[in-house]
Order: C-alpha cells, then sequence, then structure tokens
C-alpha cells in the first residue's frame, strides 16, 4: 500500500463511524474553532514560513496576499466553522416516503456520500472551510492543498486532527497529503477502492487538470464565462449599473461577468452609458465592428477568442445581436453554464431567456455575482457546480450527500 | 465528423427544442404507442430475422426467448409507453424557492439533462422503453443495442422517428447507432461534446466495460450482490418465506439476493427449515463450516469467491455470524450497495441495520425484489442506480433531470 492508499483506507474507517456520529460532529466543529482561535500565533508562525518561501521564488504580491493568515483571517475562519455548526445536519433528513398498497413503509434519508478528496491551490483558509463542510456533512475527507501553503496546511490540518480527536471522534476524518507532488495529485485522482468523489477548487488548469485525468468521479466546479444580454426593452441605467457590478466588483471571480451582449436597437443610446461606467474602472472593452462604430476606435476589435474567454480581469467583451434568439444562441455556443443575465422590461422575453438558456444560474434584472451559497440562502458553499449530474449551481451541505432507501415491512414478498 | 458525432450534434440539437417541447412530447409517446401496435407485423417480421441469425449463431434458449417478439409483446411495449405518456412531466417542477431578503426571488426548477446515450444488450423491448423515458424527460437520446437485436431495433427506432416527427417533433430525439461493433460503443463512451450521461443497461461485463473506459459521465446501474441477515430474534418462518422469495422468484435480476447470513444462536433452528423451502425450487447451497454442520454435506462447501459472486442462479451462499455487527461488516466487504435486508423482531437491531448498512436500498422484513421503480411508486424505471452520486436506486423520471436556478430582480447588484 502507498502512502496515500493507507490514507484512503484510514478514511474509509473514519468515514462509517462519522455516517452516525450525530451531535459528536457539532462538538468536533465547535472545538475546531476554538482550537484555531487558541493557536492563532502557531499557525502565524508555519504561515510565515510558508510567506518567506512564496518571497523567494518570487510569488506575486496578490499571490502572497491569498497565502497570507493573520491574527484577523484566522478569527474570520473559527467564525466560519461556527456559522457551520449552527447549520442543520443534513443527515438523516427525509426527502420523501409513505406507505405503498402492499404495506411497506418507504422512506428516502439523506446519508453522507463517504469519502471526499479536496484538490486545492494556495489558499490556507480552505483547509478548514472545505474540511468543516464535509465533517458536518459526516464525510471523511482527504486534502490535497498546493506546495505554496503546506507548512500552513499541516498546522491547521493538525490542530484540526487534535480537536476533531478532543470530541471522541477518529482523527483521521480529515487528512492531509503532505507530498505535494504531482504524483501524490494523480494517485488521489486514481483512489478508486477508497475516494467517493473528489471536488477540485481553484484555477481553470487545476479543474481541467482533474476532470481529463480522474478515475474516480468528479463534481466540475468553477469555470465561468458569463454573459449579460441588454435587451432591446432594456433600463438602460439598470443594464449599466448590473454590468459595472457584475464585471469589477470583483473581477477573479467565477460569477463575473465575461462578455456583454446588445440589441441592436438600443446599442447606440446604451452602449456609450455603459462604458461610462466602466471607465470608471478603467475597464478594457473588446468590441464587435457594431460595437467599435458606436464606441470608437478605443475599443479594441474583438476576435473568436474573445467570445471563449474568461478574462478574470478588467476586461469585457461586447458583441451586438439583432434579436434575442442571436442572444441566447451566442450563450449557447460560448457559456460555460454558469451564470448570465438578461436586463429586459419585455415579459415575454424574461420567459423565453430564462427558459432557453441552459446555465446553472438564469438571471432576469439583477447581477450574476449573486451566484454563491451564502446569497442563495445555503448557508456555506463549497463550490459552484458547472456540470449536470448530482448538482449543479453552489453546493451546500446538501450537496455533499447522497439518499438511502430505508423499506421497512412485516414479511412482505414480490 | 465520424458517423457517431454527426449523431451526437443531431441529438444536441434536437435536445434544445425538446427541452421546451411540453405537451408535445405526449402527442410524441402516444403516437408512438399507435405505431407501434399499428406496426407490430412489420416488427415480428424484422425479429424474425434476429431470431434466425441467433439460432444460426447457437444463441441459447433462454437469449433466443428475451430477444423474441410478438403481439402480445409488442402490445405490453405500446402499453408501457401509453403509462409513461400518463405520468406528471417532470420539467419545469419547482423544487424550492423563496424570495431573499434583496427583494430577488429564487426559483430552482427541473431541466433535462440534455443528451443522454444508453448502450443496452440482446432485449429489443428496452428501445422503445429507455427511448421513452428520455423523450419524457426532455431529454435526446442515442441508442446502442447489441448485434442480436439490431434488425428489431432498427425497425422499432424507424416506426418510433416517424410518430415522433409527425407530432411535430425532431426526428433526431430518438437516434440507433446501427454498426453494432466494439468500435461504435467505445466511441460513443468517448463522446464528450455531445452526451451528457450514458446508462449501461445489462449484464456485469457490460456495466464494468462502460465504467471502465468512458470519458463521459456514467450512471451505473444494476450489479447486485444482495444479502438478507437472519437475527437471532427472527420470525423463522418469515425468513424461510423471504429467503425463497428474494432467491427463486427470479434468479436472474439484480435485487435477487445471494447471500443469506444467519446469527448463530437460531442457525439451527432456522437453516433446516431455510432448506426446506429452498429445496423446492433445487437451490443449490453453498455453506460455511457452521452450516455444514447443521445441514450436513449435501451442502457444498463455501470459498471467499462465494461471497464476492452475483450468481443471478438458483445458487445461495449461507453464513453463519456471531452477531448483527458481523453481519453488517460482512455486507460492507462484499454488497455491490444494491440492496440488503434483515429479519428480526428486535427493535434495536432494526434501526442499526438500517443506519449503519450503506446499500441504495435497506430493508426490514421485507423482500429485496421490490427494489424497483414501479414496486416503489416511481411509476417507471431506466435502471437503478448503485453508485452515490447523482442518484441511487430505482430511476425514474425526475432522476433523468438536472436543475437550473431562476433569479428574477428589479435592479439589484452585489
Amino acid at each position: 500500500m502507498t502512502v496515500i492508499e493507507k490514507m484512503g483506507a484510514k478514511a474509509k474507517k473514519a468515514s462509517k463511524m462519522l455516517s452516525i456520529a450525530g451531535e459528536k460532529k457539532n462538538d468536533a466543529l465547535k472545538a475546531i474553532a476554538k482550537a484555531l482561535t487558541d493557536n492563532a500565533e502557531k499557525i502565524i508562525e508555519a504561515n510565515k514560513i510558508d510567506l518567506e518561501n512564496g518571497r523567494q521564488n518570487n510569488l506575486s504580491e496578490s499571490l502572497l496576499d491569498r497565502l497570507m493568515l493573520d491574527d484577523s483571517r484566522i478569527k474570520g475562519i473559527a467564525q466560519g466553522v461556527l456559522e457551520v455548526a449552527a447549520l442543520p445536519d443534513p443527515v438523516g433528513t427525509v426527502i420523501s416516503g409513505g406507505k405503498r398498497p402492499n404495506g411497506l413503509e418507504i422512506t428516502k434519508v439523506r446519508v453522507p456520500i463517504g469519502v471526499i478528496g479536496i484538490i486545492f491551490e494556495s489558499r490556507p483558509n480552505v483547509t478548514a472551510d472545505a474540511a468543516v463542510l464535509c465533517l458536518k456533512s459526516g464525510n471523511a475527507v482527504i486534502l490535497r492543498g498546493g506546495k505554496e501553503a503546506i507548512n500552513s496546511n499541516k498546522c491547521i490540518t493538525g490542530i484540526m486532527q487534535d480537536a476533531i480527536e478532543s470530541a471522541g471522534l477518529d482523527r483521521n476524518c480529515v487528512q492531509l497529503i503532505e507530498d505535494t507532488s504531482r504524483q501524490s495529485s494523480v494517485e488521489l485522482m486514481c483512489l478508486t477502492d477508497y475516494l467517493d468523489v473528489l471536488i477540485p477548487r481553484g484555477g481553470k488548469g487545476l479543474i481541467r487538470a482533474v476532470v481529463e485525468n480522474a478515475k474516480v468521479p468528479v463534481i466540475e466546479t468553477g469555470a465561468g464565462n458569463c454573459h449579460v444580454y441588454v435587451d432591446e426593452s432594456a433600463d438602460i441605467d439598470m443594464a449599466a449599473n448590473i454590468i459595472y457590478n457584475a464585471k469589477t466588483s470583483r473581477p477573479s471571480v467565477c460569477n463575473a461577468i465575461e462578455t456583454v451582449l446588445v440589441h441592436k436597437n438600443i446599442a447606440e443610446k446604451a452602449l456609450p452609458v455603459i462604458k461610462a461606467r466602466l471607465d470608471e474602472k478603467n475597464v478594457q472593452i473588446r468590441g464587435c465592428d457594431e460595437t467599435r462604430k458606436i464606441l470608437g476606435d478605443s475599443v479594441i476589435p474583438a476576435d473568436e477568442s474573445d467570445w471563449e474567454t474568461e478574462y478574470g480581469d478588467y476586461i469585457l467583451a461586447v458583441k451586438t445581436v439583432k434579436d434575442i434568439d442571436e442572444a441566447t444562441e451566442h450563450i449557447a455556443k460560448y457559456s460555460t453554464g454558469h451564470s448570465e443575465c438578461i436586463i429586459t422590461k419585455d415579459y415575454k422575453n424574461a420567459k423565453k431567456f430564462t427558459s432557453v438558456v441552459d446555465s446553472a444560474a438564469v438571471y432576469v434584472n439583477a447581477s450574476t455575482r449573486f451566484t454563491d451559497g451564502g446569497m442563495f440562502g445555503l448557508g456555506a458553499e463549497i463550490g459552484i457546480s458547472t456540470q449536470k449530474l448530482h448538482t449543479r449551481g453552489p453546493m451546500g451541505l446538501n450537496e455533499l450527500t447522497s439518499v438511502k432507501f430505508i423499506i421497512e415491512g412485516d414479511g412482505q414478498v414480490r
């Protein structure tokens, strides 16, 4: 058995106890929150080594910032753990059921999935966030973080394991793969005997690598080439405001927009208003010919690749369309199925857009930035699924569960 | 583009119309039912060619019987189509929703998955059964049946396509791959650009081949190494009756049992009663040492492989256990996660068994043969999922759908 196979076997064993652990899971979560706060100094020291290594390896300032942990960030993580503890336990929830004509009582209940793998990149807060969501939903977890944060991750995991043990649960409910070579990540992707599902959290490159190489089931998250379509009847100020928010409030996240489609009959009036708002944040516009005719040569000509690109930056592609059908066809062709929005006053077009557009979240007159577990009222989120099987959209605790049918009888045969 | 890629593109196109087809889907189903009945003679003629080829290729009588279509079987298929037409349409069902504090109205609704592939073996009735379940749930389907039934399948598919077209829908909602070489099946498993999910229906070999080779998402169905555990407190007659039913009413199906575990304290009384019932059908028993001590040397000694085997035949493995924990541990080790049952009068043991055993269907005092879409009240079934993601247990129309969040606002930004 390799090191990772051994971890898999331990996780499987821990998951069996955890699936029936009930209230002890919350004891463990509260113990984790307290231990993280109590050991803040230790975590910060470990984190300093990562930061120092990062500087020596010339990590960018923004990456160093994502890596950095201080007192206030650790308090934030601990607070998040307590919020998960306060959520209702999904395990055991009755989804449906009833008595069949033959007297059999059938109940469909939520059960944990089993063992979940999480592969993530530099941010060490994911270590705690992901672990506690898995723990609360009754799943054992194997974490595989990036090498940049390995010292922070080891420290945080050790603290969590001690806390879990202090609550009377198996410390192997949460494990961290300490080997950050490519080999360890490939091995995790192929751990079919022990891993029930693998969730990648991070950039496009990571997610593609996992989806293409994994032999275990994967939940694909996060790719967001999101669109706003400005309908002929749109309120132009609302359109400009939503586009400004969806593009600039946090351009690096997956629910930010990348392309705006504008009905040709409103383009001449709307585009200058939209551009004026985007100029406040120096957003670079890449436009089709029609857009450039209206907005002038300062707009960079867009080519095919612009419709496909998730910029994650202060860049926006803009295209005029002849009608709503051209808009929905463009979206069908280029969207990653994350979030799309129509700005309209027209009832029929609103209904058409929400019915025809095949994405996880389809908006009328609101910013795509709301696609988020917290904003949707799920309480916490482990990622946003852009696939159609198992779960689609923001994934909360329920989405980390499976189901089981319990059938109670008194001797029925068929 | 290969032939199969072209079929994929056509299916994708058809699925877009189908996803918003509403009542036209039922018109198509009714047209299919009528056309199958009206064209029964034509189907029987095509089927005769398959039967003749089968005989020349020395297919067994039981395989020839599964392949055979006559008037009454075709009427049965048409009746099944009408029953699916009468079921509620899952598409558009609101699963949950509500108004958020910021005024956003969020609704989670069912939508079709898109394009479904079905790989199946000899029975030509699957052609119609699977196609109409996909059609009703708004999905386009690509069928890939076995070579034994190719003439029947071509005939049935052609009739269905004409009927679909007569109802005003795209005939490519249902397509059949006419090439029955291994190559065509491998190509379908890798059709990632067009296929949203692939469902294998058939024997263990087929299912393993699909799970191991597919690059598209797969829903694993059907492997059933099912168990009955006879607890110390069991009603012995009930135990014998349930075991008799679960083993012999249809030994070839996935919800039939393969192993019986008996508490050692009841074994001496229970085993002879159970054996007497099984003798009625000449069931071969393969027992552990303890079982052989009680039942005598006519019982064949069981080895490790017997605990792992899905016989699908009049053969049953029997093992005594020292307590319920040994029973649930045996099940955890050898079960395929399909259906397991405890026979008991003890409340605590009933609760323990249903809580600890991690299978799609867990029974107290009833035959595992009830694990079935019809018996569970789903109305129709495309298979029984033994995986934990997306869906577990009998799969009806709901399980052939995904979800979408629709968010309606009046200008909200974040």
